[in-house]
């Protein structure tokens, strides 16, 4: 694409060179590279098209990478990828090989960090301002935090830690009034009631002035108002959470006018306090299908730019296949709450949001109190079902483990996107709660295969336990499937080898076999713990093959080979699964092939044309 | 022991029955019982100290069970437990098989959840609330947080979610200005600003009583007043971090003044919006030894209540080995940081703190933080070394993973409290920690079992790393025992049977072995990732026995013991570890007898006398 001024654009140096007059078009360019490139590239649209001047007014004040700018939940960074050396591969983003949708410190020495889950950016951009302190190195860090991402309580962490010293630390609140969900709680109603003031050092300045003017009569009444003026002062100081926490609060300003942005990036990088600068921006900015529905444009499959995407479209999956048991589930029995940090839509709970709105609870990104709120819930006589993809479930592991597994709280994990997740890459991959659930003393974990299985786990387990099921569509069943309660159920016994598998693989396993003479599927319904009569039937193969799509290390098929080995089977085992890598972006399909756990590879090791 | 008021108290209703001139009296009687039992069986003691009004005043205005009340960090509840039917049995306090030091379900119905990590209560005490309203139940909840458990983000996440309804929900702050360590960040100078305020509500009307009176002359000058006037107020009302998360606050108050503190929950139980009490009380209160030196009587062994403990003695431990070897380092190497969360003393980082102190960071119970902070650190050319309990560094799982592992930052994790800790029971084990990190891709973790062995690993290990250890001291180490790079030691190789195992079980493992003929010791220095050259020894025995001091499932004896099968190995395996159970307060030794992995099990496993 010829874009006259983006083409141009090198590096920041670049972007400091473009006179004023000219921004308008260079934005305009880069907000037409983004919707043509995530229109067929897919990706995060409404986000990025949000922070476009500001992106612009950051590269201008400040130098990257001498100055370190880090953008919390790295979605945000396409526009900071495009003016740093990175626009001729755009149109490669989150594609095998190509660009990371995130920020990736081997792509560029633009990127500081890598930046996928929430509300990371403060902690890991004040440990480089520090580095930059202690090594005598010039330059600072600059973090920029979406509103949403102030809902994670990592951040607050971060905030207690980087406003207690002098320093010229900054953060950039880039508050669109949303996060991926609407925005949530308490802290949405703050900022709005700070969106409605003027700017507020303007206010703080009117207001000293007119404490000034104060007229002090009478000595009772003299020490009475003293005392209330330096109180007020001490108020006006501190009036706001930011400057609770030791912040230089400047603010709110349009995050579209480059001009005012850079001005307030000029004071605070003067002072010898960390400046925290509130940003207003709208998400979606310029492309009107984005404006008007932020949230269907927040993460995208490719769509016709001129169109806009079919927002009504809703295809089934395991997403919408859960949301609608928890609304049966809900309609029958009044205990039942369903919870989410952030993910209404994307966990397929939009329906059940609205129709039972008082048993439904968008926390924020939060995950750690998710988790301990659903166990509040659940010790209290309800039945909380967590629903939280996988890859965000990390974030609550000591919770699963202290407050809910401790007590044995019937507590329901519904954990979406497990397994591999495709193009957002390393940062997503759902590839490790099998293994670190299982660590986890009275966990009960489940990975159906097909949506009866979903429906029917939902439906009838009761005590705490994990149910896990990737994203997109499930497999065709086998004609006749249906759902059993047993831990593991054994297709079409035959022959002297079996493929042990669980979730999704099943299904690559049952293709396989049908290739294959001999060979019975072991498919496994309850993950952990590991059944007993699974060994007394396993032990009785010559061979027994295990393909999981999760991490090696710590996984159930170890956990499997090694109650194998201990029974004294003397059958050999191999196992295939995710070894010690972070797997990258590429399609589902691609990566299942790359870590042998389609079917041609399981027919290849079966059948002994390849032995891996 | 004989008290004359506590001994008559039953149960909360009890306690609400007391004259309010008796009250003095049964505080002193209540605080000579900490003391005297704490001084013989150890525990917490300056905390408890601190919040025995405040106690007392919760059970007469609060009525437990119906309203739940919970502690956060549940080991300031012990005048809680006194005052709930269980002083008859408060002199098991943490023994085996009596009272547990932190709230316990199981223990009591007044205890409504485990409190044992820090920053969880106000997640809980919510989901109980909103689950009672559900359910139509009558009460509230009432969360008590220390102003230590406001460093963690987790209570954040609550305050967002909790703050933003109508209900009568209660957060009691109890800022004794110090969590574990002196309090850090910028949360306490905040605290500590809004201390030195009067009462605050009274300071809230005196001033809009004031505001009353500015006169108002000129058209311009009123509108540009009125204006100020309408900000002013809303900065009142949201003048404060709390009110800015929807809560009403109320405070600050003396909370050791009874009367105070009902009045307070009285306005605080009868309104329509939640509301956070600011209670000032003193750590260690009424006991001179301990208001002096809170520090050193926050958790303690078992000491002469008369004398006071020798707060001087430091014992050699891996805590203070680990502490000295990095003070080492940091005066070799100008990059060397330590990073703590709030554990600065139990971690044996005083002296560090004290002489490097610009490269010594206390973030505060945050470590989620610690983690990517550190990481952020590492990411901009130091060397951090973030040291931490095993059961703590649970909270930050998805950092390490994701902000550390991915990247593949030279951090390194010192794990201190690996393994069975002793009486804080089920809450603290370190006994996850090798299963959950070995997940976590280009993870290596060492596991010394002395202390010249982690003084060369902190010494030579400069990658992503974790280094875990346990509570206390060295075993005695082997004559000429010298630590070395390779990744397992085979000790006096003889025999056809191995015992395989790492940190201090070695010890064990090496004195059954000079009881048993014929058995070799196998040592993992690294226990992950595992040797190759392992396998191919271990292959050759007849007989494999694995000890772990960690969770069996996901843990390393699984791993090695999948490896060892995969490899076709015909040797036989049995594996010895934590069970799918979480393990209760009990001393270090009962617990290893407990689960088979002291030297007389190992020897009767060994010589065939057992096979468990």
């Amino acid at each position: 694409m010829e874009y006259q001024l983006l083409n141009q654009i090198r590096g920041p140096e670049d972007v400091k060179r473009v006179p004023a007059e000219q921004l308008p078009q260079l934005c305009a360019e880069i907000r037409d590279c983004l919707i043509q490139t995530v229109s067929k590239t897919g990706g995060h649209l409404a986000s990025n098209l949000g922070v476009v001047e500001l992106t612009v007014a950051l590269h201008r004040s400040f130098s990257s990478p001498q100055d370190a700018i880090l953008f919390d939940v790295g979605h945000q960074c396409y526009t900071h990828k495009l003016l740093t050396g990175r626009a001729d591969r755009f149109s490669t983003l989150r594609q095998e090989g190509g660009l990371s949708g995130f920020m990736r410190p081997d792509e560029s020495e633009h990127d500081p960090f890598i930046t996928g889950h929430s509300s990371n950016a403060i902690s890991a951009a004040y440990g480089i301002y520090k580095a930059k302190t202690l090594r005598g190195e010039a330059g600072t860090a600059v973090a920029v935090v979406g509103d949403g991402a102030l809902t994670g309580g990592m951040a607050y962490e971060a905030l207690n830690n980087a406003g207690s010293g002098k320093s010229n630390f900054i953060i950039v609140l880039n508050d669109n009034k949303m996060s991926i969900s609407r925005n949530v709680g308490a802290l949405a109603r703050y900022l709005n009631l700070i969106r409605t003031r003027p700017s507020y050092h303007r206010f703080k300045l009117r207001l000293e002035h007119a404490l000034g003017h104060v007229p002090l009569i009478g000595k009772q009444v003299r020490r009475s108002l003293f005392r209330s003026k330096t109180m007020l002062k001490n108020a006006i100081y501190h009036s706001n959470i930011f400057e609770g926490f030791g912040f230089n609060y400047l603010g709110p300003v349009d995050g579209h006018n480059i001009e005012k942005l850079e001005n307030l990036f000029e004071i605070a990088r003067e002072q010898n306090r960390p400046a925290l600068i509130h940003v207003l921006t709208v998400k979606g900015k310029g492309y009107s299908f984005a404006e008007n529905s932020p949230k269907h444009y927040h993460g995208v499959s490719p769509f016709d730019a001129e169109e806009g995407m079919d927002v009504d479209a809703t295809k089934e999956s395991f997403s919408s296949v859960a949301g609608e048991t928890l609304c049966e589930l809900a309609k029958d029995d009044p205990t039942v709450c369903a919870v989410t940090a952030a993910m209404t839509s994307g966990t397929g709970l939009s329906d059940f949001a609205a129709t039972y709105k008082p048993r439904f609870f968008d926390v924020g990104i939060a995950e750690a109190h998710a988790v301990t709120f659903s166990a509040g819930l659940a010790s209290a006589g309800m039945r909380p079902y967590f629903v939280v993809y996988s890859s965000f479930l990390q974030r609550g592991y000591d919770q699963v483990l202290h407050d809910a597994a401790i007590a044995h709280y019937p507590l329901t994990l519904c954990i979406d996107r497990a397994g591999i997740v495709g193009d957002d890459g390393e940062t997503h991959q759902g590839v490790f709660d099998a293994a670190f659930l299982s660590t986890i003393p009275g966990m009960e974990i489940y990975s159906p295969t097909y949506y009866d299985e979903l429906r029917h786990l939902l439906r009838t387990k009761k005590t705490l336990c994990a149910i896990r099921y990737p994203r997109g569509a499930q497999p065709t069943p086998p004609a006749d499937f249906a759902p059993c309660d047993d831990a593991f159920t054994c297709f079409e016994r035959e022959g002297k080898k079996a493929i042990v598998t669980y979730g999704r693989l099943v299904a690559n396993a049952l293709d396989a076999a049908r290739r294959l003479p001999d060979v019975t599927v072991v498919k496994l319904n309850r993950i952990h713990p590991l059944d007993e009569a699974l060994i007394a039937l396993l032990r009785d193969f010559s061979d027994v093959y295990f393909f999981e799509e999760g991490i090696r290390s710590g996984g159930i098929a170890e956990q499997l080979a090694a109650l194998l080995y201990a029974s004294g089977a003397g059958c050999r085992s191999r196992i295939y699964a995710i070894p010690d890598v972070f797997v990258p972006a590429m399609p589902v399909e691609r990566a299942l092939r790359r870590y042998r756990l389609d079917a041609d590879s399981m027919v290849e090791i079966v059948s002994g044309t390849s032995h891996g």
